[in-house]
This record gives C-alpha cells, sequence and structure tokens, in this order.
C-alpha cells in the first residue's frame, strides 16, 4: 500500500501511526499525506528527516476551505497517482463535568468528528478512485456502542459518545455504497490508549497500541467491509480481541 | 398526564399529535405547548377552537435565541406548574440523490434532528423537573437502527440516518443519567407515515398510526426508559409489533 492520508497527524495516535508508517520500507510505503490543524515539531521532524515522503498538508477538517486547498496539495504532489488508504483520525473527546444537562459541545463535536469525516471523504474519493487498494479507515471508538454503554455510565463524554454513533452509521453507509466498488470502509477502536484524548488514566501506551492499530489496518480486507473493528492485543483478554464489535 | 409540549407540531405527526391530545377531556390533558418554526392554520385552529389549552409557541429548535425565548413563554404560561411530557418531535429526512458522496446536509441534519433535541431539553428540564410524571419522548426512527440497516440500503436519506443513530446514543444517555431520577426518557419510531416528511410512499395514513403513536406515548412507563419503541399496529405483523427495537 504505498500512499496514505492521516487526518490529525499532528499528535496522540496520528502522529504515532505516521511514525510507524515511516517507518516501513519506501517499496511498501511511498508517501503519508500528514494533515494537521496546527503544526507540531513531530510533524516538522518526520517531514525534514524522511524529505519527500512525509508531505505535511495544512487540514483543519472543520473547514472546507482548507479541505479544498488540501485537495490542490495533495493533487499535485500525487502527479496523476493513487491515494490508496485514508485514515480518517481527527478527532476530540470533551469532557462534560456535571452531567449530559451541561452538554453545550455537541455541535463543535459532531462538525469535527462526524462532519469532518464526511467532508474528507467526499473530497479525496477522486484519488481513492484510482486506487487498487481503496482503503478508509475511520478511527472511532467502542465508547460509541450501543451494546457497550451499560458499562460507560461513568464516562463522562457524552458529546463523544454520540459523535462516535454517528460516525459508526456513516462508515456502515459508505461502505455498504462503495463496498460493492471495491473498496474497503470500515471503523477501528484503537483501544484506550494514553495520549492527550483520553489521558493518562487510559490502559495503554503509545507504543503499545500502535502495533496492534497498524495491523489491524494492514488486516481490514474486504470481508471486515463495514465493521467496526478492535485492536487484538493478546494478554488483554476478554478485551482486545481483534474482531468486530456489536453497534 | 396534564400537560405536554411537543416540537415540530405545525403539521405532520406533530399536528396529528396535537389534534389527538386536545381531543382527550380537558382532566387529562390541561394544556398543550404547541411549538413550531413556521406557524400553519392547523395551530392557528387548534389554539382558536380549544382556547387556553392549546398554547402555540413560536420555537425553531435550531435556533437558542428562539428557544429562550419559548422558555420565558412556557414558564409564565405554566404559572408554577409542571411541564409533565415533552416530545420531541421536530425534525427533517432530507433525500441525497446519487449516493453518499453528495450528502452536503449532515451539518444542518445534525443541527435540527440531535442537537435541537438537547437543546430542547436541557432548556425544559427545569419544567419536568417538578412533574410527577417527567415523561421525554424523542420521536426517532429505526431507519437510524445498524440492525436494519441491510434492508435500507436502497433508502437514500444517509444524513436522516446518521442523525438517529445519533439521536438514539443521545436519547439512550438521557435515559441512563436521568431513570435513577425519577424520569422516562425513550425513543419512538412512529413507523412509515404518510407525511410531509415521508412521502406518499409510506406504509401508513396518519390517522391509522396516530391512534398507535398515542397508546405507546402514554404505554411508555419506567421498564421503558432508555429503549427504542416501535407502536404496536395490528395486522402489520411482523413489523409494528410495540416492543424495544434493536439498536
Amino acid at each position: 500500500m504505498p500512499s496514505y492520508l492521516i487526518t490529525g497527524a499532528s499528535r496522540g495516535l496520528g502522529l504515532a501511526m505516521l511514525q510507524a508508517l515511516v517507518s516501513q520500507p519506501a517499496t511498501q510505503v511511498t508517501k503519508i499525506f500528514a494533515a494537521y490543524r496546527t503544526k507540531t515539531d513531530g510533524i516538522t521532524q518526520l517531514s525534514s528527516s524522511h524529505n519527500g515522503r512525509v508531505i505535511p498538508v495544512r487540514m483543519d477538517v472543520t473547514s472546507p476551505d482548507e479541505i479544498r486547498a488540501a485537495v490542490a496539495q495533495v493533487e499535485k504532489a500525487l502527479e496523476g497517482q493513487p491515494l490508496d488508504v485514508l485514515i480518517n483520525n481527527a478527532g476530540a473527546a470533551p469532557t462534560t463535568p456535571g452531567g449530559i444537562v451541561n452538554m453545550n459541545d455537541l455541535t463543535a463535536t459532531l462538525d469535527l468528528n462526524v462532519v469532518g469525516v464526511q467532508r474528507v471523504t467526499q473530497s479525496f474519493m477522486p484519488f481513492l478512485e484510482k486506487s487498487a487498494v481503496k482503503k478508509i479507515i475511520n478511527i472511532s471508538s467502542t465508547v460509541g456502542c450501543f451494546a457497550y454503554q451499560e458499562y460507560l455510565a461513568q464516562v463522562n463524554t457524552p458529546a463523544y459518545k454520540v459523535s462516535k454513533a454517528a460516525l459508526n452509521m456513516l462508515t456502515l453507509l459508505w461502505a455498504q455504497e462503495y463496498g460493492p466498488k471495491g473498496y474497503v470502509i470500515a471503523g477501528l477502536s484503537p483501544g484506550y490508549v494514553k495520549t492527550d484524548l483520553s489521558g493518562d488514566a487510559a490502559d495503554l501506551e503509545v507504543s503499545e497500541a500502535i502495533p496492534a492499530i497498524m495491523d489491524a489496518i494492514e488486516g481490514i480486507s474486504q470481508g471486515k467491509n463495514g465493521r467496526l473493528l478492535d485492536i487484538k492485543l493478546p494478554g488483554w483478554e476478554p478485551r482486545y480481541l481483534g474482531g468486530p464489535q456489536p453497534w
């Protein structure tokens, strides 16, 4: 799979995925478009130490203007070649202290976590269409699964939960339509990882989760189209079994 | 159950629910706040023929300003009495011709169908809190259920599907938090009814659906908190069985 676009690549899991991809041989990963809202040292360093393979792209996924400019930049850099894998990773998980009656960030959270994915996906489809791989991975979370809410009552991120339920439906609808056209479109729950998004209370170090995340992305093939997948991480049973999750 | 607030009461199912409520004895239904974005003859007629029981309230649920003004109006009209039942009915189901890549109405649809419910619910909680009934019904749809997507591939309302999945999660989260406090908060799928929203291809006449919808609203009690319920309509088996729906 030669070329990738990752959104939210400036920090957290996005930056770690970028590092993991660029550490693969250039024959396997030729180009990675690293989309960011705010440029970080992480992206700057990776792009200068892997000149030409990591291409920083300014793209706040909530900004149609920035997306349009990013499409133009990517089109130029691809020089007619396809984009093979799109990883919609940008997202936020704000907490709501004091209960759901105080939730006032639903608009912003839906715009970033759901509409952002729609905007980016629809905008980059012409480049994916040229690919033989045609893979779209939407980073989601089992926190958005109805089946798990009984166990998540104490997790006070209601806007995140609502947005991930919506994202899971969006993923399923895209997969339903584009699966028969040779695409693989799936959600991936990357695990509960110690990043700025989840905080230090999370289960997994980034270094522990990333190999499992990259394996999952690599392993998502037609049979998993339209599913929400978990990472596989031995030693954490009955969690992280690597299978499709219940909605 | 004496007092109700219905959003989207100017036409379609909202207006039909309003008519059904006002036809009940004044001892059972004392006051109905009929919230509308655009006032229709339907609301005007009902409010003049049932003076004092039907109270038109201008409230576009996408407008925080209109919601604030509506809260002030309702507070005055309630004169310290509780609001017993809130029916979040306002919504839209836009179609997307040409496939999901063309879906550009997700922001507007989420704002109306999901954030609108959040805004209205959080704003009217102080009046529901005074009630012994404490019932919130969110009109949703099985079209937003993951379990049914296999059968709904030809239904080209992707923004509606995503919004109803999100609304179902929002309903569940509210129910989870407020069920233990004596509230009953549930989703209701009103059936596929011939209104402006669903069109003439739908299954049910409004007159056929409404008694089942009103029975469902009446029958939603603590045991159904946090569920998405179907209407019960004999003769349509295996559809419309009146039970909790899979997500």
